[in-house]
């Protein structure tokens, strides 16, 4: 693709749309813009960083691209761990971090108005301040709303609530070229023509700009209780979750976790895990309105948990005890990063009937390649975070093995009619992965949607369709 | 459009893909076919129909037409309300009736595959019999779960379950080409690659032919009650329904009715509502898996109501009472159907808290045009539904009068951020109001999206994105 290059009558002409101090070339662009979380995907400056306020000003800059050839990559926190974010050709990267107002609570409509910006757990803050709840809770709470819409972020608790793309209502795009359009509205319930605003979301900030978003509530549950679940084993953990879902019971949450991942966690934080005894965990979360409601529901899980196995059923029913227990699980990622020099990760998603085959798997894969595989996740919903880690290996001993241990995996993933990712999305990273997953007749028809968005393929090129 | 005529050579083709008894053509045709429930929006006699069996026909068929340029409608029941499911151009009536199979129960994941022509009825039937939900209820039961999925059907349990997107999980489609693909699966996340099953959900078969749905079950809820509500005047029952909302109880469903629709349905049905002594009513549904759970909110919804000039509030939490006013709710199409001559429908949806207002206008246009409009609906989730009635009207009158009408409402809609559609979809019927609503550039978006699934716009002619 032969974009034009950014000149001085370019910079000229964006500062022109924004203020200058918002428009960063050359030194003064932070290192930072370059990769995402995942460094160890390439490092891509961009030639210039924009840093919008306005829908207004989003319009204009893609205007100006779209006339010139420039492509633009649009970015919130940076926090995507598949190259989602970065400039892989260069040109504009377009920071929407600084569009991060709450605009509105809709208490009626049960709706709250936001800019993309907004971090996540900012949104949650100021939800839960009003009594009200965003269910979708994904593990990185600096990530950007309007991040998290672009990747359909799942988080922990899609096993009762669903994910991102079940609490978004409305949203306010900016095209390639420049055109700003609503899509959906503060409605319940919508049948007016194809529902651009699904395939928007999801799509990596390839298809357009988000600049508003209209997010659905629901009333804050008031009683939350986690049960923490030590087993023997791994195989008698990660077997019971079928079991739990099969009951009926409805868990909000189902995390899994090891030993060795939780005592990283530790040693990350400096704050102990209440409990290391096992070499395997359950982590449930139930909640409800009353006591008697939550109660009912762990109770019974709790049962199948002990006749499945459990050593223990720990209940945390204080948010201190609870507090604990779930901001280790939140340092899970940042605990193995900084366990390795270098890591890949693989995000992929199966029935939830399959988890336990899959872990297993995992673990062989780990003896065959005689490599340090770890991981947790969401097994509630089937989708696990796996992390392949380089730790002494040398350069070339690592890229080879690395290779074959992610290809086993993801053939594994389709084999149980998996999917690539539950929830980290495609970016450029996984992309090879995603094609042999789905198949070039399915490529191609995205390919052809991504046409039918951005013909001239200006908007964050090189990502999830790839090139074509 | 050219498209090409068929031929006897095409039919000789289509019985050879199918058998010969499956294809059907000349007087074996129907006259059923050449419309849907709504005869006012004209008859469209397809050239051929073909009832097909299987993915593999579909596929054959549409390679074939693809191949040949023949206009190519699929079809479920027909009970749709805008002219999707007619052959707007001839060509052929794909009817995908018979595969009506429900292929498979997985209660590790809280799935259930079937196939498209599946009549909603069925569905529910299995479905309770495995102790299983499947949330969405729409009014017309004889609709297949296909047609429901192409049009994203609501229906009554919206307000707290969301609509049939929401329990898509995976689909099997056959592409204008012929092209069979997955879209998602068993999985219950997913981020790889653009969601083409959302943008399949609601494109009333114009992008693809759904061919084997898997969709989300939860589990079935131990207790329902429901509640009637009169109210002296409509103002003050219509004006209800936001206070609930924003009290943060959750109901299953919040429908508004009034008295003379009421009589219509008993008069349609020969059995009698439990009440009529007022002019306007709320419907209330309630459900969870204990009767303390289900009492906690629907005493505190009766008690709203009653604070809200509610003169008495009915329980029924007997199955038989409950059927006595479901049934007339459901007939209520039905009976104003069969109340006039001819009628014209509009299914607007606003944010929850103008229903008020919108309903309050619709009396005003009635006065003001001096003509027959009845509703009902879905109030606790915005979506509305108009009648509007000819009744002695002379045809001239009607039609002026009616044009008027229809566009003072879908404006008036539109004013108060509403939808065109809510659940009935645009088929070739509501396409102005669609335009009218989402403007040149959101369609012609549309029209892009519909050139990269059907570059030779044979799939569907002539709805939703129109001619273009």
């Amino acid at each position: 693709m032969p974009y034009k290059k950014v000149t001085e009558q370019d910079i000229n002409a964006l500062m022109e749309i924004c203020s200058p101090e918002k428009v960063y070339t050359g030194d003064r662009i932070s290192e930072d813009y370059a990769h995402d979380e995942m460094i160890e995907y390439g490092q891509y400056m961009p030639e210039v960083v924009v840093e919008v306020l306005s829908t207004q000003e989003v319009s204009a800059v893609m205007k100006y691209a779209y006339e010139n050839n420039i492509p633009v990559t649009p970015r919130g926190s940076g926090t995507g761990l598949c190259g989602g974010a970065v400039a892989k050709y260069g040109g504009i990267l377009l920071s929407l971090a600084k569009m991060n107002k709450i605009l509105e609570f809709d208490e009626e409509n049960l709706t709250v108005v936001v800019e993309p910006g907004v971090l996540l757990m900012e949104l949650s803050k100021a939800v839960t301040e009003k009594d009200l709840f965003y269910p979708p809770d994904p593990g990185e709470k600096s990530a950007t709303i309007g991040g998290n819409v672009m990747t359909n972020a799942g988080g922990m608790r899609a096993v009762k609530y669903g994910v991102t793309r079940d609490y978004v209502r409305g949203m306010e795009v900016v095209l390639p070229n420049g055109d700003i359009l609503e899509l959906g509205g503060k409605v319940a319930k919508n049948s007016s023509g194809y529902s651009i605003k699904d395939i928007m979301i999801g799509s990596e900030g390839t298809l357009g700009i988000v600049t508003k978003l209209i997010l659905r509530l629901l009333p804050l549950p008031k009683k939350t209780v986690s049960l923490l679940v030590p087993f023997k084993n791994l195989n008698d953990c990660i077997e019971t979750v079928p079991k739990i879902i099969k009951s009926k019971i409805i868990p909000t949450a189902i995390e899994f976790m090891e030993k060795e991942v939780i005592e990283a966690a530790e040693e990350y934080l400096g704050k102990m895990f209440p409990d290391k005894s096992s070499d395997a965990y359950l982590l449930l979360t139930f909640d409800g309105n009353t006591t008697e409601e939550v109660e009912q529901y762990y109770e019974q899980a709790a049962k199948i948990c002990l006749d499945s196995g459990a050593l223990d059923v720990f209940i945390s029913d204080t948010e201190e005890r609870q507090e604990s227990i779930w901001s280790a699980r939140g340092a899970f990622l940042e605990a193995i990063k900084s366990s390795t020099p270098e890591m890949d990760e693989c995000d992929v998603v199966v029935p939830r009937n399959k988890i336990a085959v899959f872990v297993k798997y995992i673990k062989q894969l780990e003896e065959k390649y005689q490599i340090r595989i770890r991981s947790f996740g969401h097994a509630g919903d089937g989708n696990l975070h796996v992390y392949v880690c380089k730790d002494q290996l040398p350069d070339e001993v690592w890229h080879e093995k690395l290779q074959k241990v992610m290809k086993e995996m993801y053939d594994k993933a389709i084999e149980l009619e998996g999917q690539v990712s539950g929830e980290h999305g495609i970016g450029h990273a996984k992309i090879p992965f995603l094609y042999e997953s789905v198949g070039s007749q399915y490529m191609q028809l995205m390919q052809a949607v991504k046409k039918a968005f951005d013909p001239k393929g200006i908007l964050n090129p090189g990502k999830v369709v790839g090139n074509y």
